[in-house]
């Protein structure tokens, strides 16, 4: 197979990723990639992009150097696109919070993110270009009560996503980390009906991320909020 | 003149300005009207453009009240974008700058933004709809030695964007304020060689401004920020 | 008078300022100098503390300077501290606010500590030695609804606050921002019974500005915020 | 042994936590309790200041939990302040740090700040009172270049103790982070002559810890920061 611009998503499942990966395909022209940890979940929407599935347990250092592999073998290069999407929460009382449960939260929000950052830097940055998106929440700027495991998770993230454009914006690759204020408006989820588009369309999230991406290197964004207009913050 | 959709742009004269008046007008479809302090100064981008061009010193509340009251009777209506772009620093250690100038700095940065801003909101508010953007800078968000000045002005400019993000956004108005990180390029500015795109090409945050008026409601963005690939931070 | 270390409180009245002047020339062994628009408001607690009370409109840069010449005629020499405590508040939509109102608060939350600031550092500066210190609000941080003016003067405080820190610290100056965050306790105002010690007892905000006073300038605090256990952030 | 007002410091070895041991054991009248993972580090502080010493990896949950029995059969009670001060540093290209440290670093600078501050939680909650204090870095509020696993556990542990102080504060248990923003002094580290002071001094640190300790419940500071005054920031 030979070499053309291709994204990658880790982290497939919810509505947010279906929709940045209907964007990236269509609209934004890319050939697609979806990593899941279950690579089932997948399977209808890779169907319907054209898109190869992959399984990939994102929090296993040897897992993500193999789908890097894979994805060089399959589309002949590096990644132009990776987007870092899987979230992880932990609710409850700090005190009752299952200590299993809130190291795998962090290693799900975080850990993960830098596996995969390694991987597609390692990869981008010999041409010297490339895109590398991390997906936050509210919890990447403010640690609400009863949620110290997500805030943990969501705030090492931006850490490294802010470390990462720092060092790797200069050569080239453009770093953008999104905090996503708000509720995603999926399917079973019923919006109030007094409150029209209290609820984020993912789509619109996903236009954005494609937004950034297509931004000229004298005017990057390294971090940009998202939030329905009726949300409180 | 029947009621068509018109950008006021307030603050016109440099690269940023004449580039966001040329996005708008042209890729954004809006009717255009151009503020400036000088109205001499905008004729030409205005024939350019088939804008109207106003005298307005924006400090001024009488004259920022009769510019809408102008543009009103010209297009029909109250405007569906104004963004508010001056600027004013004064550079130079605490204890040697003017009182008189840093004044006045506060006003240009800052007070005419509410001045601005509150003649939008009235004319904005009855039909629910309307974005108000603001030009901020890196001192919005960081105070530098030897301009405390133009930091008062931009951090109060930014504190008025958040305020207003938390006010309007909920009644229909889409309120930014974009962080523009870095030297923009001009063409009286020699950009070094050795480093290209390492200043903001104002067509290209002209582009970012567009994008965040395209924004569903669902999913808006009150801040970003716009650097260089390879501006520090 | 010989020269000895004084301090001057800007902005004297309300509950917060009597107790920093009570600490500073209690605990903290400084003389005093009070400053407000109306010197009688203060010359209760002048005659208390034994400390000089002087009239200045602090948004008037000849006050200004005739406040800092008057004291270092009678305290012969420069403020080994001084705190900038004004406010002033403005509420109400942003389509209501009386434009005349805003420019005022502007003037009394920032200006006035740029002019308090830049007179202080010209006296601290020459012997290398000095604090000058800020009180700022939750609005210093935090822009909300119908309140943009309060939130552009206190955003403006800050930025001025950082932008001396940097500028001043490594000059020997030590320059603190203190967010108060929550409502400063006073006799006229009732505490709920079920919540006690839910507003800010002002000596308790007084001792931490104290403590900020004695830091060694090896480990400065440039901001610090303070709030009662209960409040919601 | 009777109950007693205890404080237990978490990852003791280097300048800071032999000058908090010190401050809290001298001036602070604490008994002490000084956790290691490796208890002979701190055998010699302990016998001078009378503490306990405790072996415990941090990053374990069932050693930490034994840690806090320990305590409570030691000193008849639950912990009057919890100190969690450990710091692991991973430098390089993101290209080229080990996944495994990266691993580790986040486990050291977070997740045992986790556990540490669960079995705090659980023992101080029931008497309505206590303080759980947190020590963070530059690295905690901005990601640098060539240190994203430093920023990830930082910025973590800083989303750790925003989130318990609002579920805690109002349970009477105060939180606090402590941003130390530069090079702490140590006797093998020769400071700059020219420049004075230009390290942090541990006994300056320790003494803002013990003043935050002391603060009233009505004006809780959460978060500090403290630099040399010629630090850069």
């Amino acid at each position: 197979m030979s070499s053309s611009p291709y994204a990658l998503i880790v982290g497939v499942g919810d509505g947010l990723s279906a929709s940045l990966a209907r964007m990236l395909a269509g609209e934004g022209g890319y050939k697609l990639a979806l990593a899941a940890r279950r690579p089932d979940n997948v399977a209808a929407l890779a169907r319907e992009l054209g898109a190869l599935a992959v399984g990939c347990d994102a929090v296993e250092p040897a897992q993500v150097e193999a789908l890097f592999n894979q994805l060089e073998a399959a589309f002949g290069g590096a990644p132009e696109v990776v987007i870092y999407n899987p979230g992880a929460r932990v609710r409850g009382p700090i005190t009752e919070v299952d200590p299993q449960a809130v190291a795998q939260a962090l290693a799900v929000n975080a850990y993960g993110g830098f596996l995969v950052a390694q991987q597609a830097a390692r990869r981008m940055l010999p041409r010297g270009r490339g895109a590398i998106l991390f997906t936050g929440a509210s919890a990447s700027v403010k640690g609400y009560a009863h949620s110290a495991a997500f805030a943990m998770g969501k705030f090492a993230l931006r850490g490294l996503a802010q470390s990462l454009a720092r060092e790797l914006a200069p050569q080239g690759i453009h770093v953008a980390h999104f905090v996503i204020d708000g509720v995603i408006r999926n399917p079973g989820r019923q919006e109030p009906a007094e409150a029209p588009d209290s609820m984020l369309d993912p789509d619109a999230i996903a236009r954005s991320y494609l937004q950034v991406l297509r931004q000229d290197r004298s005017a990057w964004t390294w971090e940009l909020e998202l939030r329905p207009w009726v949300e409180r913050f």
